[in-house]
């Protein structure tokens, strides 16, 4: 049985990555942090982690970048996420029967123009989204309902008083499945990650790109992180198309070395599908 | 009288950047949010506002990044504010003694080592360092401190307990100036930032940095910010060394149009200096 990380409460949208990634059978260990997860890896707790590293409206998660680099551990897979929210309760309330509507600070943010019409509730944030479906199951002084996926209103047999309630629908997560090995088979469409700390010259960042342009291999993304002791120096993280193993690529990153300090490879895997929460 | 507005309560870092910046005799506009220092200015209740843009430690401030390109706001001036975290209480408390010490969370995570000695404390996380000032200042149940500037400690007539307590003391803010007019002197040592959204071809990000690099224009920063409406299509935003108003650099913009569906000026502006907090 394969056992997979995430973070956040049965039920979260982590959850939801983690068995679209590996399947229903997996045994799935929620954890606390993304930290927690790292470690539950590295540890052997677990054969992988899940992790999300971007949002379609609100960019990149920093954390996550940082951990990548300080756990080295590598990337084995990808998938995006439609983000779908819903009203869920307890009952089948009215909507303005209900007294305070509780989830995360960004799901109630990308809800917001269906909270404005729900005037007798007050919004309440809470840590987590599946969370907040646990928190109004167990108030039960008043009608409350909270935000959150579809899979949570199953896990604690909750009703959905109205779904897809997001302002944009144009919502998707991009998770990363990370494992303390490298990835066995070869990918069909192959996409890879690699950070690099340039050397402090000019046009520094421009010759690290052009040792990819000139191979044609085509960049996908570059983020950049602050290295703590050197103020205003970055890591880039970068992703391409193609595989850490192919020739051009393995030359490219020789030739990056010429400009590099230090450069990581974080994997190669398949490239993500969109699955709808 | 110069008016500027800052986000946080009176004595945070902002304040401190916005007096380093226009001098002692201003007056200051403290601000609930980031979005209300920009309505300030584009409103005209202000000359400027000052508001963060990267810290070196956690990078950059994505909130800022978005709210440039949706006020249409001038950066008209940089500073780098380093930043110095004091223990500060209403009296000369031993270290022992103290029951409870606010702050920020981010600012008790930069000070977690001196933290861990404080045995008899709880840590209780705030929503601002100088509103963190307050809240000990108004509890009289038990001796209490904060984690807050130099700054705060006068204008709330506290006590220095101990200074510099943070984790790492390479620890930086960079702060923008911005007005609804672009800057009228021309700055001796000119660093300018545009931000452009890129048409969808191979290599764009590569052609658009090929651009700068061939006129050798020395690129500072990159960052990038998700488009809402087109998952995982970025905006960039660029620095650079020179004035917009120089002729190699307005052949440069000139030359990004053919690879840009959209470029915006966001200012040009002295580079900044540091100053100790």
């Amino acid at each position: 049985m394969i056992k997979v990380a995430f973070q956040g409460e049965s039920g979260a949208f982590s959850e939801i990555a983690s068995k679209k990634m590996f399947g229903d059978k997996i045994i799935v260990s929620p954890s606390f942090s993304f930290e927690e997860v790292f470690l539950k890896v590295k540890n052997g707790d677990v054969n992988f982690g899940i992790i999300p590293i971007e949002n379609s409206l609100y960019g990149s998660v920093f954390e996550t970048y940082d951990l990548l680099l300080k756990y080295s551990m590598n990337i084995v897979g990808e998938l995006n996420l439609q983000i779908n929210h819903n009203l869920i309760a307890k009952k089948n309330y009215k909507l303005s029967e209900i007294r305070k509507v509780y989830s995360h600070p960004q799901a109630l943010g990308q809800c917001s123009e269906f909270l404005k019409k729900m005037k007798n509730a007050e919004v309440v944030p809470t840590y987590d989204t599946a969370g907040s479906a646990l928190i109004s199951l167990n108030n039960n002084a008043e009608p409350t309902a909270a935000i959150a996926s579809k899979n949570a209103s199953k896990i604690y047999k909750l009703k959905i008083l109205k779904s897809d309630i997001q302002n944009n629908k144009e919502n998707y997560t991009r998770f990363y499945a990370i494992s303390k090995n490298k990835s066995k088979k070869n990918p069909e469409h192959p996409k890879s990650s690699i950070c690099f700390e340039l050397k402090n010259i000019p046009g520094a960042l421009f010759k690290a790109l052009s040792v990819f342009a000139l191979k044609e291999i085509n960049l996908l993304k570059i983020e950049s992180r602050p290295i703590p002791h050197k103020p205003f120096q970055y890591i880039f993280y970068i992703d391409f198309s193609g595989a850490l193993y192919d020739y051009k690529i393995k030359q490219a990153v020789k030739h990056l070395t010429e400009f590099s300090l230090s450069i990581k490879m974080l994997g190669t895997y398949e490239t993500g599908k969109i699955f709808i929460s």
